[in-house]
């Protein structure tokens, strides 16, 4: 407090760190930046010209945010990746609908700003939005002293897509027979992680350094592995029809999300026995003592996401996804009924 | 935790309050749906038709919060207020460079999802986007245990809107002599409450139930206040051509972002004794103790929105803001130079 009065500073918030983290991030920014990309960083709103390849575009539009994952990184100090779910996450739940990402916008909120961990973060989104050739089109980085802990924050994405009215992948034209391929995840992705840590570090009680029983990995490497996007293996095949729905496997597992692509009247069949379920999976349902059912709506259980597909075209989705170095399987198929049934 | 074993809910995490609150929540976004709407809630990313209103559309977006104006909502237990400014406050962001709103969608993150401060929230964010003629068209809601106290939840807005590529406005058409018409703000909108409330709460030693020295209102109520939207008052006006630039007041103040739209080269002349400093603002600064240089760049001192326009258009700016209700000034001038300059 100057002078016997009160300061915006000394009430505990930076306007000028904010300013110079900004400085910081420009170039970063400025690294996704696209040919329809008009606005710099620093305008109100970031500008963003309609390609002109859309017919008659539908924009689809998603947030989510990456849960207590965030919690794994403060205990790693490693925030890149972090930022790197975000996004992956954002682009997997508009392509479901065929919608290809345009730009993306994030949300920071912390106690205090730590200038070297919003760079770490905003470099993450960076590296994925260029992945996945979209642009890091702004953002809003708030300071919230009595909201977070010292080191903690919150981070929530919001993305933008087109695509083509015509083109927009609603399930409507899934049917009876039509093949369920599953697409390995690479981990946990974004869900269950107030669960998993709950297990990981209270009842195994390991740390981050340690290694992550059945895993060749650390526990921080295994839990911050990065939610994959499934762009690269599925723009082909949607640009091609050859799928007729896709389900992103997230909080809810399978039986929360895959029926909301299926038409009234249609279910799905699944053969557990269908693909390796990932070690960490299975350690966690060990160690915790969790019920099936409970693992299969909590985690993704190595199935990020499915695409439904006609009968014969499923090896091709399936070699197609290999290509791009993601393993896939024939998981089950769509049935009669309603729900998700398990076998096997 | 049943049987010996964990489950997500042991773990904190209710994944049936959440469906239960995404029910609840069906028909205030429902209602805020238009002919360009596509989706429904519980599609995994939401879906509009861009209008086929726009030539060259440009798409505009911005992320924002509410900050620790949320904190007072705790203390007063009002929650519908802050979700309507939140969507007031992305309008403006976008507003400013002549985009008209098209769609919402909301981050709300807590420790335990309260299904009714959620509906009280996402309501006054559907009474805004409805006022806006913006849909609500999708959003996350984020349980994360161990994040949040007990009561306590962070938001973020995202929004998205459209403007002709030759009707983006960019301030460069703003010259030397051009007026500078100030538009009331009500009251604090949403910056600078961390500082507030520590005047308010700690210095001065007020309940949210208290009479706010100065005013006619409660603490609550003239903390709680809508963040006002231009857009009623600023849409005919951007329509007809009579707009060079236009500053959304938030963080920062004046100082921090009339620049930002002025050409370089050109600065701003403000005349303090043109408008009337409402007293919430008075209070603070003499409680506090406060830096009238600090006053100005922490809060908007009155001034919501800054239209600049040319010299024979101000009268009419003017009149046709009272005739929205919402009381303007003429503050000052564009002069060469660079920044803020304060006379009077």
């Amino acid at each position: 407090m100057g002078q016997g009065g009160l300061s915006y500073r000394d009430a505990g918030v930076d306007l000028d760190a904010a300013e110079r983290t900004k400085d910081r991030l420009k170039d970063l920014v400025a690294s996704t930046r696209d040919r329809w990309t008009l606005s710099e960083l620093g305008a109100f709103g970031g500008l963003y010209q309609l390609p002109d390849t859309f017919l008659a575009p539908v924009l689809v539009s998603s947030a989510d945010g990456v849960g207590t994952k965030l919690k794994v990184a403060f205990l790693a100090g490693r925030h890149d990746t972090v930022g790197q779910c975000l996004v992956n996450h954002c682009v997997d739940d508009i392509l479901v609908q065929g919608a290809r990402p345009l730009f993306f916008l994030d949300y920071i909120a912390s106690g205090t700003m730590d200038e070297g961990v919003t760079a770490d973060l905003v470099r993450g989104m960076a590296t994925a939005c260029k992945e996945n050739g979209c642009a890091l089109l702004g953002g809003e980085t708030a300071q919230m002293p009595d909201f977070y802990r010292a080191g903690e924050y919150d981070v929530a994405g919001f993305i933008v897509g087109a695509v083509d009215r015509d083109r927009v992948l609603d399930g409507s034209s899934v049917r009876e027979g039509d093949v369920l391929v599953g697409l390995a995840s690479n981990g946990l992705h974004t869900n269950g992680y107030t669960l998993a840590r709950r297990i990981v570090f209270d009842l195994m009680g390991l740390r981050v350094d340690d290694a992550f029983p059945g895993t060749d990995h650390t526990v921080a490497d295994e839990l911050l592995s990065v939610h994959r996007s499934y762009l690269p293996v599925l723009a082909g095949l949607l640009h091609d029809d050859r799928i007729q729905a896709l389900a992103h496997i997230t909080g809810g597992g399978i039986p929360g999300n895959l029926p909301r692509v299926l038409p009234e009247g249609l279910g799905a069949r699944i053969d557990r026995a269908s693909w390796r379920v990932p070690a960490v999976f299975e350690t966690l349902q060990s160690a915790g003592g969790v019920d099936p059912d409970e693992m299969a709506r909590v985690f993704n259980m190595g199935v990020g996401m499915i695409a439904v597909v006609r009968p014969g075209r499923a090896g091709g989705v399936i070699s197609a996804s290999g290509g791009h170095g993601v393993e896939a399987w024939s998981i089950g198929k769509v049935v009669a009924g309603t729900g998700v049934e398990y076998v096997g």
